[in-house]
């Protein structure tokens, strides 16, 4: 193999993965955890993990890689390069699954990698840096919380004693898990420099499927503020209280409700505003409930705009408080938006003119591992359709066609940052 | 003590009862079961129920009274009167309380009628027909549900049978647990004609209140229908999914709630709309809920204008099925509006105008002992305020004087019921 035979090839044609070694991939891994409705029970630090984690490292050292278990029970299976010194280019995304997950949510990110090392291996090219494929521990959060923890003390945000003392409903801890299914590794967590990570996910949404577009360059993700808002009004007898003389609190979040979702609107096609969680107290059907507790998530890409559905959201609240309800609105988690590296974003962009693959460009909604990775490394994404958008759920699906092109997408995006000097 | 006399006093002047004695017993029956907070937790058929029943009757018997006690458990507590043959005038409340409940709800009206029997004995004053007092068991229905059982077993809307099966979070019968504090008694439930019946009660709404006014003369009681609406729309993600590919179920109730408020209002001052209980599900917050639930409880004392509400609630939900959301609208309940016997209240109105207190007629909001009463006897009842319309509330609050009004009035509103032939 030599330098200028890739270059050569790259520059004539683009490269194309073996799409049925893949998909049997997937589906061999989707077996791990199966559940009876289609999807993956695979939670992580479950014996389920411990057996996904051990295919994927057999399969990794078949195809010649290197393996590199850390503190933090991340995977890195490097493919060397010609120059072993310089840093190498990352694909990386996650193993474990949701309690009822799908086949493709993470999984796909990681054996995509593998399947970007085995075709390079099949056309026996090498890259100038190394290439490593990485999957990152308890990205769900559905176990131990929060979610994307160990990309998270990969780029610092989180201490590996923090990530290590988190506990699930049966009071085990992280650490303890880690070290029971043998993947406590030895491995620094960290400091471990990339020239160019790349993450292959499904959308998790319903653009690109109702646009008929395969594939979608991820520009960055959205910014999010989380918020609990409580009302205060007063608790009454349903009968006796006139209307005139109640504090009724879901009267009042009646007339709140419409102003918070004009504000969010005002903003679109790229604001998002869910109130998923919304209760009323004591709520019981013959009492005016005396008060209410909700969830307020905000988000928009541009951090400008979040800024003002912020400002806009706070004198909602203010305005409201006139007439002797008590609000107390609390913003919980900020999270700014991310804008991903433009050189990884025009590789992507590249990869799929060559392919003659018709793509968008969009922005990710839900947080991802490349979020964390994006503020230590030059990241982006490659988005591919799911069915209905569904994901987290047993019945996530993917056509095999759009996983193939977002796998060479991947492919070209990665040889041509793993050999552009 | 001769009937002429009695006629004389009635038409001269207004009796008065001995409100030393009405307040002090009220206050010896609230240190059955006190709470630290000043209310009172009787709850039906436990040991503090027993022993308020217990004092009640010794001061029952005191006072001359003959005691039954009925398959169910209500008291009976009877003073003779000229022509024992004849139809009684009755007296009633409840001596159970909710579990932090207050000193007044219920047991005043018991204990009025007692001192109602107290007061003829002082003057020495014999009735035409007898006077009955009488306590209706597990009234609240806090711990056996439904509420007002007993009552409703008097008046023939439940079984006895039905009764004694209802059963407790603890997994014990109301039959069993009447027998246990000794209170399944002999005497047959029902078949005891009343000439007419009166209850004494805190308003548990503000309406006598914000009108300083110390006597209502209850006319009737709401109808009430209560519902359970569900809502389904569609889980997905809080992020990747737009604004408009989303069927979110809280954006869809924000829509509703408006208009169900609405209705109510146009049918105002006597109408209640409330929506005690409402809630999301899954209930988290960064996916947009997918099915919703909540109750709806409309009244109205007309029952036109309670038909039209419901009418205009089945075409709100209706109307909101058009774009592809689920809705699903079940009436749960529903009791009629009671119209209250024209002659008791009358009687009620010139007693006092006799006493020259202020009253105002009014519709009772929450159901009571004297709803299924109505139903097999001429009733009426009597309201006087509380502090701030609290009640089921160990806060629960009525002036001395209110009582003693109150008490007053309905001790004239008896004796010419007792004396009228």
């Amino acid at each position: 193999m030599n330098k200028d035979s890739v270059k050569t090839s790259k520059s004539m044609e683009a490269l194309k993965i073996n799409d049925r070694r893949l998909w049997n991939r997937l589906m061999e891994m989707a077996a791990i955890g199966a559940t009876p409705k289609g999807g993956v029970c695979r939670v992580a630090l479950t014996d389920e993990d411990k057996q996904g984690r051990e295919l994927f490292i057999k399969w990794a050292k078949d195809a010649g890689c290197e393996i590199d278990v850390d503190k933090i029970g991340n995977i890195y299976a490097r493919r060397k390069g010609k120059n072993n010194d310089l840093p190498a280019v990352m694909i990386g995304s996650h193993l474990d699954s949701q309690p009822t997950g799908g086949k493709f949510d993470g999984v796909m990110g990681v054996l995509a990698g593998l399947e970007v090392i085995e075709t390079l291996n099949d056309l026996n090219l090498e890259t100038d840096v190394p290439i490593e494929v990485v999957s990152w521990t308890n990205e769900e959060g559905a176990r131990f919380s929060p979610a994307m923890i160990a990309s998270g003390v990969f780029s610092g945000a989180f201490s590996l004693e923090y990530a290590y003392s988190r506990m699930d409903a049966q009071g085990r801890t992280l650490g303890e898990e880690l070290q029971r299914i043998g993947f406590l590794g030895d491995a620094h967590v960290g400091n471990r420099p990339y020239k160019a990570t790349f993450e292959l996910h499904i959308e998790q949404g319903p653009i690109l499927e109702s646009n008929e577009t395969s594939i979608g360059v991820v520009t960055g993700v959205q910014g999010i503020r989380w918020y609990d808002l409580s009302i205060k009004g007063k608790e009454t007898h349903a009968g006796p209280f006139p209307l005139s003389h109640r504090k009724d609190t879901v009267k009042k979040v009646s007339a709140l409700l419409p102003e918070i979702y004009k504000l969010a609107e005002a903003y679109s096609p790229d604001s998002r505003v869910t109130i998923g969680y919304l209760n009323t107290s004591p709520g019981v059907r013959n009492t005016v409930p005396g008060s209410l507790e909700m969830s307020i998530d905000l988000r928009h890409p541009d951090n400008n705009m979040l800024m003002e559905m912020d400002e806009g959201l706070k004198s909602i609240v203010k305005e409201a408080m006139k007439d002797g309800f008590d609000l107390e609105l609390n913003e919980v988690w900020y999270s700014p938006p991310v804008k991903f590296d433009e050189n990884c974003v025009a590789a992507v962009r590249k990869a799929s003119e060559k392919l003659h693959i018709e793509y968008q460009e969009m922005v990710s909604g839900a947080g991802h591992d490349s979020v964390y990775i994006s503020q230590v490394a030059p990241t982006s994404m490659i988005f591919i359709p799911c069915k209905d958008g569904l994901s987290h759920n047993e019945l996530e699906s993917a056509k095999k066609q759009d996983v193939t092109k977002g796998c060479n997408v991947l492919l070209n995006a990665v040889l041509q940052m793993a050999n552009n000097k």
